[in-house]
């Protein structure tokens, strides 16, 4: 019996679409679930295509060509670990594995290492695109040993989505946990774009007093320009359907309470670890966790004395420009974030990033493809070892432009009782990078104060203590 | 030969100031040290104190009365592990061992169960109040087992600041890791706290162009009202004091690069964890992360084309005290915030947590001592389960009526140029909280329409997944 070129364990739809999009590019896949039924009806509905169904371990890794190439698509944490224990008894050296979950990158590099000890290739890789990118072309950044991402990379290049220039969403990204450490960063930054995007539509409407067709046709224009961006088009989108049921825009129905899958969260702790900023993309975590407190906000909303929203009384159609610009504007500060967040982490864990190539994947398959994500690889093309994006020519400058905007948004919005928790981390990350001068000598000095901490100066070098109490 | 009452292991300044604290309130006291030389020395200088050199494990613990009550100050992490272990073998059941580090709760959760199983108590207790606090009266956060805290409860009650009503400022916090927790709640607290002062103080000298010495007078001013608290009174101080060698005040020759113990980010790590936004106190993280890379703003702050300070133009004393008022609504939105983080904290954990007891023991003592705490617990003694402490009549009148201080000052700031991220986040969490409505709709029809994450509806229950597709 001849044997299949890749498998895929795990049939929910992520691994299920990732199973028929390698083999709509040729490839003969086994599939695996442990649940057998699921796999059946997968066949059912997928008869006619090269999918092998397998219904036990054996079975599965026996249908393998070798070295086998298997594909991981189950829960991330135990199942993971409880997959790779089942699979371990059958794997010959050299065989691949492949995490394509949204796995902790901890997890990755604890699994690279110990798999490694048995001769298995442990590939760590994200996959971002949701259902649809994963069955038509995902942005796929993997991560472990670069001979065995060699032998994986024909397959993954063919079933990554293709950027406007043809090349595929897919590069190596580093050692064990680089691949789903950049995935985490990726989920970060998607958080912080989301959430500006979410506090422009409410300056739309709660202070310019705009209808939700209105912010339609200003986030579709906004998608012709600059902002150009996946997550712009589907939210332009998005304002235009209505509910079936009470023929209200879909929007007005939907109960203002976001969830989240915690990659947003691993990545502020992440860099709250690293000792790096990332004030904005924190905000945006923080502010879903406001929002999921619905019932709360609406008890308080009654019993705050808050202030009533005042009238809008300057130029509408200016505004709204101001909006984008102050949009664009706190977008570059979280990827100047976000991006000095990698820096740092492949510094940490010897990782070696490479990141105008990580900004690069980022232009297709993935849900914060965006046109601009070529200037941040133009930037790092420049210079690759730019320490912060705000040093690039191009940030700076459009920056320097649009901080006007930025600033009159906030101060507007912040007056009329409009919360802008992003927007204004946005400004006090610009400000505060680019100070000579921060107020931390304030803080030195208290905590030298209390607690003997110490401090340095700032005409020479050394360790000083103060004798306060004398 | 007779046994002391008390045993303290690590004789570090803090373990040092604490066997000395005990003792002068008429305790036997037994002292060990790893390292021999430290107890020589500690004897030396305190050769007239009844404090009992020990030389050894087995002769420290074979000095004490049982149940034996020994008390670590040894480095927090693996450090206090080894010592545990190397005491282990020379305890006998019921003895009480009573961490004082900076512990991280879960540590200290797993050390309880572990040392429970053994028969030996184990209390994690935080101690805030620096190195004059240990030595004239800290306030002390015990968590662990409630019967061998009654056992230390008269020691503790002795050693401890007490407050202005004579109570002392140590309470059972609650099991296990509790009291640990509760102190770094306090840690983070007081970061913010710190960060809201250093804010005003950048505002006072780049905005209003104030000197040293007249913001000296100002911080002074202020601890005379409602802002009346340790770090007030203490940066007051601080802006008094020279510096001997440039005759320069001492704030203006230290560098502005804070350094941190981990502990304000754990506070933001354990928030995240929890899903309770914390966005003020990691704000103030983030703001000395930034603050520490010193050199890379030098070179930014002439790279980025930023803006120059604008005069300021407006009513000097009026914006004075309007930052005064921005601080106090910023300091209640931070605790408002943290006192949250401990609900959700002692319903996730079962720690029952009396939050009117914990703003007690917290009013002498530790480093974020005020006045105002006496305002936590009277909401707390009127509503033992209030949601949050901006519900309560007290900080809802005060936050209402300083409201418009702290929006002009923020947009102010904002328009100048002068970084103000935790006064900014104070008002976007003020506002978030009291928003019926916010635009996390927008969030929730995104990761529907690009990951089919579901969302709830507004007008009734139930899961709902739109057709975006079709």
């Amino acid at each position: 019996m001849s044997k299949q070129q890749i498998g895929v364990v795990g049939m929910a739809v992520m691994g299920k679409n990732l199973a028929l999009n390698i083999e709509s590019r040729g490839y003969t896949v086994s599939i695996y679930n442990r649940t057998n039924s699921r796999t059946e009806e997968v066949m059912e509905e997928h008869g006619d295509k090269q999918l092998v169904p397998t219904y036990s371990i054996q079975e599965f890794v026996d249908s393998l060509e070798k070295p086998r190439k298997i594909l991981l698509m189950v829960k991330a944490g135990d199942a993971t670990d409880k997959t790779i224990q089942s699979l371990l008894p059958h794997l010959d050296e050299g065989d691949i594995l492949i995490d394509g979950g949204n796995t902790f990158f901890k997890d990755t590099m604890r699994r690279n290492e110990e798999l490694a000890n048995s001769g298995i290739n442990f590939i760590g890789t994200g996959v971002s695109g949701g259902e649809e990118g994963a069955l038509k072309g995902p942005a796929i950044m993997p991560g472990g040993q670069r001979e065995a991402y060699e032998l994986v990379a024909p397959i993954l290049e063919q079933i990554a989505a293709k950027a406007e220039d043809g090349e595929p969403c897919v590069t190596y990204i580093g050692p064990n946990g680089a691949g789903h450490y950049v995935k985490m960063a990726h989920n970060g930054i998607e958080y912080g774009d989301m959430q500006l995007i979410a506090e422009s539509y409410d300056l739309l409407t709660k202070l310019l007093g705009l209808s939700v067709e209105e912010c339609a046709t200003i986030f579709s224009d906004w998608n012709e320009g600059e902002l150009d961006s996946y997550l712009i088009e589907i939210t332009a989108d998005i304002l235009t359907r209505k509910d079936e049921e009470t023929g209200k825009p879909i929007v007005d129905v939907i109960l203002d309470a976001a969830g989240n899958k915690g990659t947003g969260k691993w990545t502020s702790q992440s860099a709250l670890d690293l000792g790096v900023p990332l004030p904005l993309i924190t905000e945006s975590v923080f502010a879903r966790y406001i929002s999921a407190m619905k019932e709360e906000r609406v008890v308080a909303s009654k019993a705050i004395k808050g202030m009533d929203l005042p009238r809008f009384e300057g130029n509408q159609k200016e505004f709204i420009q101001k909006i984008r610009e102050a949009l664009y504007f706190s977008k570059i500060m979280s990827y100047a974030q976000g991006f000095a967040q990698l820096r740092v982490a492949s510094e940490t864990f010897n990782w070696d990033l490479k990141y105008g190539e990580i900004a690069k994947i980022f232009r297709a398959g993935c849900i914060i493809r965006a046109k601009f994500l070529q200037k941040i690889t133009d930037a790092y093309d420049k210079q690759p070892d730019l320490q912060n994006l705000l040093l690039d020519d191009y940030f700076n400058d459009i920056t320097s432009r649009y901080q006007k905007s930025v600033r009159e948004v906030v101060a507007v919005a912040v007056q009329a009782g409009v919360p802008v928790p992003t927007f204004s981390s946005a400004i006090a990350y610009y400000d505060s990078y680019r100070s000579e001068n921060l107020p931390a000598n304030i803080i030195q000095a208290q905590r030298d104060y209390f607690g003997a901490h110490t401090y340095e100066r700032k005409d020479k070098e050394g360790i000083f203590h103060y004798s306060w109490y004398e």
